[in-house]
């Protein structure tokens, strides 16, 4: 469309932005109005490619609202293409609209949830690589980034990925309005500021005025051909449009009332509601298929010491080749968790994300939303490091169909101390809506769970151990979500202890102690700690006096409390055996006997109970 | 000491860093290697001022480790300023030994615990920032950083609030020996990529060869009268001093076996070790002394409708009289968490940290081992973006007196939606060792709790509300940590509804409706969730038949659970209301209701049971 017909609409739109916030009576004016020019030049100067009838069309190009407050302009940008009525804009935030006060899936245009800044531009780092290396398809993706959001190291680490890959793909479109939430950012209005830090990464950069529609689509012209990522930064007016909040502070997420609208709508003049944007139909390529090779199932011996860690890493090679959707990413430790087997054996598959956890778990997102299912890796102490690019994937519901994989889990990785060792990941991870948390014990429950895992959509955490652990389990042993093991039962079992993973082992010795004592005990493998299997635990609490947790985790939000949580509305004790005196260095039998978590500390606690 | 006794310094440091790694077992030899002449050239090139008998001295220099897994070589130098003996370095990662995996409070020297990469600069920030803006003292802040962890973006935000607060009392040192654990890292030996990129933010950066002590001192001479923070760059080879394993992959973490051991200690030839490292002596100057004016306490009325974010700020302007240590640091929401109220009264005294989570935390860290009591607010769901950096606090013990304010907690923030709500704040703040995690419902109860905070050492939580709710409490109403407050009892309740925040009034709201039904409930107020108060749960537990807990978080972690444990073991049934629908926009009321966890889902709840 041409400069005047996108003047007519960047107008329609910031109708479409006013008038819905104003009925809300809450939400972000001035934060949308500074980037629609930005935005209306993009999505209907002829840049934008994209078929509204079908947004999960493969060769659409993407865009990312990382500013997600601006979501009253990301939703009128469809009004003005005409798939939203202004009845529907005006039920911007209202219980059981789709447009929510920051965009989710619940809007069909919405390509992930947003709303917690510094982490649009990740997700268009999986996008981008999703584009070039995998599906290699001609989409662009964009993300419209807020000059607040800057300050997120999130950002950097994308910054200095998308360089490493090379994503002349990927545009990023900073709307440097100037002022934060409380007052003016770090840089103000220097955008040479901005344009120095990301050049000096290997970017290319462009400055513009951010409502001229001349420089704005000369920009993203130049950016189709880039040879680097491009940043475009754009000098804007927080609430351009408006000449009495243009570039005034204390407006920030603050609605028009009746008065104010009014004269806004004065000033606006005559909106035409009749013109509908229109956007670039995409491409029709056909996405690359992955080669496909007889998937090579590991088979593990009974007695065989393998580390689960070890396992998953020979799990993900034989997944990988009967899904050619799997792909691996890792943060700089895939000789530690074991990635690298699939790093070896596939490396078109495999992505090295460096020491960058944030970035990792945004990109991961962005591949997954692009089809693909990506497991990523580290230790899952450091998993912590993104817990809020986690957090906000499970608001993109089953988009975030993404599998964690964390090694060097409790205290018994021994040696390196606490700064290594996770302690309250099964906690993180069983927090989130509709997520799932497995902890296999020996390798042949790896395997069972990483092929689970991958055919759960959503978010599955894997817990994994690092030292070897004997097979327990014959090699055909079903492992379903939801399910645990009874390994150890009797009629006349006086305690049942639950344990998984690395306290399995401990708890099986114990009752091999106590069963020389002449004390009976069940021993549960709680392999999958969300969903629980509430029957069998329901089964333990009616048949036994007491129940006994044993974990290598922290007390709080773990497989104890799961426990007490499925076993609430019983009449049965539950004595929890956790990490819970400050962590420290030594040997895994001398930290699991300091934190009361080994055999010895179980026999005791059986005995205490039962003398 | 001259460079000849730097060398023999060297040697002597680097046979410490190969025999107690060797002894161990485990660790990271060549990573120490590598950093080894920087670090002896900053202790004993008379650069470093420090008194070794007197680690807490405001006028001593301060150094971290932020490559935390080169502690052989960090111990390695106090055994070369003759205070730990070989003896000792011989019980490196040993249990019980002061000198674990990675740094932490156990070794006296260490100023606060490392090991998760990517934070030692942030914390540097926060002792400069002590320097310069509070104690006003001339003591500098080096940080030694691997190349490996400048990927982490924390690094990224560092660097540009250092830039921004102009800490030119701030020394990092990158020791780019070009290998991370797998392999090469994104820049290799390309010091000029770091150069132009750390530059770029404003930094005076310095490349160097990291093995001549020449450049080495140059660099820090120079660096002493720098008028921005500062950057050293220095080449350096991991593994340098053994030439079999100089710039080879492969190596990382790894250890010597005894024949490799014997060929190092061939190739490194006499050891003088009667040398002894001399370290310069600090400055003997007062840090300045905040003026303290009369604290004046905030005072609600019965009735009166504060938010408790507000009654936060309120208290926060009163503790900062009452405590000269007390400072504020926000993440650029000040005005929504109301410590913008101590910014207005006492600037000094507040530090702008902008949208940058994860340095503000390490700052706050840094401000505290500076002997500051930093209270860090952002709303609650952003504080999950630091989760790595609380979680790594924790292990720097008491010397993390962190308070952390969280605002915008639950379901109840209403329109602005999940991005926004923090859902699982309870859980991520209960699960840390020695956390204190407190949720006030009312003004009063805010403000006492700010105070009881202030006087406690260690990390709080305090959970805030967005909505205004009612003063419920007397103005002189105590507020003991580890306590409760039993609003409705009598000798007829059939339940208990523990409640506290927002679902307090929900709670006594229930009461009424149930009362005039002719059912007695008692109410409790769970202000303190760690500690819980154990007695009166268990009081509740015996005379009442089934306990009902009602929460604005996820259903895991949280109140639900904390007192789930708190009766474990015993043979009450426990209710928990709390979140577990996917959350959305919406008025709080309506959300609550969706949610289960309002009035009306309490009297369903208890018709249900009592029916």
């Amino acid at each position: 469309m041409n400069i005047e017909e996108l003047k007519k609409l960047a107008k329609l739109i910031r109708y479409y932005s006013l008038i819905s916030t104003s009925k809300a009576g809450s939400g972000h004016p001035t934060s949308s109005f500074s980037a629609t020019e930005l935005m209306t030049g993009l999505m209907f100067g002829g840049i934008f490619r994209y078929d509204l009838e079908d947004p999960e069309l493969a060769n659409n190009d993407r865009l990312i609202f990382s500013k997600g407050h601006a979501s009253p302009l990301f939703y009128s940008l469809y009004g003005a293409a005409g798939k939203i009525s202004e009845t529907e804009l005006k039920t911007l935030r209202k219980f059981g609209s789709m447009l929510e006060g920051h965009p989710t899936p619940a809007f069909p245009y919405t390509e992930v949830a947003t709303g917690s800044l510094g982490q649009g531009l990740s997700v268009g780092v999986g996008m981008a690589l999703n584009a070039k290396y995998l599906d290699k398809l001609p989409y662009k993706t964009y993300v419209l980034l807020g000059d607040s959001e800057m300050a997120e190291g999130s950002q950097w680490e994308s910054i200095q990925i998308a360089a490493h890959y090379k994503l002349n793909n990927l545009i990023g479109i900073i709307d440097v309005n100037r002022l934060g939430q409380t007052g003016e950012t770090m840089y103000g209005h220097d955008l040479k500021a901005y344009e120095s830090r990301i050049s000096s990464f290997e970017w290319q950069t462009y400055t513009i005025n951010g409502h001229s529609f001349e420089e704005i689509l000369e920009a993203y012209k130049q950016a189709q051909n880039a040879k680097k990522p491009v940043m475009i930064i754009a000098k804007t007016l927080k609430g351009k449009g408006a000449s009495f909040l243009e570039d005034k502070n204390g407006w920030h997420g603050k609605t028009l009332d009746k008065k104010l609208e009014e004269k806004l709508l004065d000033e606006l003049g005559k909106v035409d509601k009749s013109i509908t944007g229109k956007i670039s139909a995409p491409e029709n390529k056909q996405p690359r298929k992955m080669g496909i090779e007889k998937p090579q199932e590991p088979v593990y011996e009974p007695g065989q010491r393998v580390a689960t860690r070890k396992a998953y890493g020979q799990s993900l090679v034989w997944m990988a080749d009967e899904y050619p959707e799997v792909v691996a990413l890792d943060a700089e430790v895939s000789n530690s968790t074991y990635s690298e087997l699939l790093k070896k054996a596939k490396p078109e598959r495999f992505f090295e994300m460096f020491i960058a956890e944030q970035n990792m778990v945004g990109t991961a997102l962005g591949l997954a939303r692009r089809g693909k299912i990506p497991f990523v890796s580290t230790f899952a102490a450091f998993l912590s490091r993104a817990y809020d690019q986690i957090r906000m994937s499970q608001y993109s519901g089953d988009f975030a169909n993404i599998k964690f994989a964390g090694s060097h889990t409790g205290v018994s990785i021994g040696q390196d101390g606490p700064s290594q060792m996770a302690l309250a990941d099964i906690a993180l991870f069983r927090a989130l809506i509709g997520s799932t948390v497995l902890y296999p014990a020996d390798a042949v429950a790896t395997k069972r769970l990483v092929k689970a895992a991958t055919d759960k959509k959503g978010i599955v955490y894997l817990r994994l151990t690092r030292k070897d652990t004997p097979v327990i389990y014959k090699d055909d042993e079903p492992f379903p979500l939801g399910g645990s093991k009874t390994l150890k039962e009797s009629s006349n079992d006086e305690i049942t202890i639950v344990a998984a993973g690395v306290t399995l082992y401990e708890a099986l010795a114990a009752h091999k102690t106590l069963e020389e004592e002449g004390v009976s005990t069940r021993i549960i493998d709680l392999y999958s700690i969300k969903p629980i299997d509430e029957k069998t635990l329901l089964k333990a609490a009616q048949e036994t006096r007491e129940i006994i947790t044993v974990e290598d985790h922290y007390k709080t939000g773990g497989l104890g409390e799961a426990v007490m949580r499925a076993l609430a509305d019983e009449k049965v004790p539950v004595h929890s055996l956790a990490v819970g005196k400050m962590p420290r260095s030594g040997t895994p039998d001398e930290l699991m006997d300091y934190e009361e978590i080994s055999r010895n500390a179980i026999v005791r606690l059986v005995k205490k109970i039962t003398s």
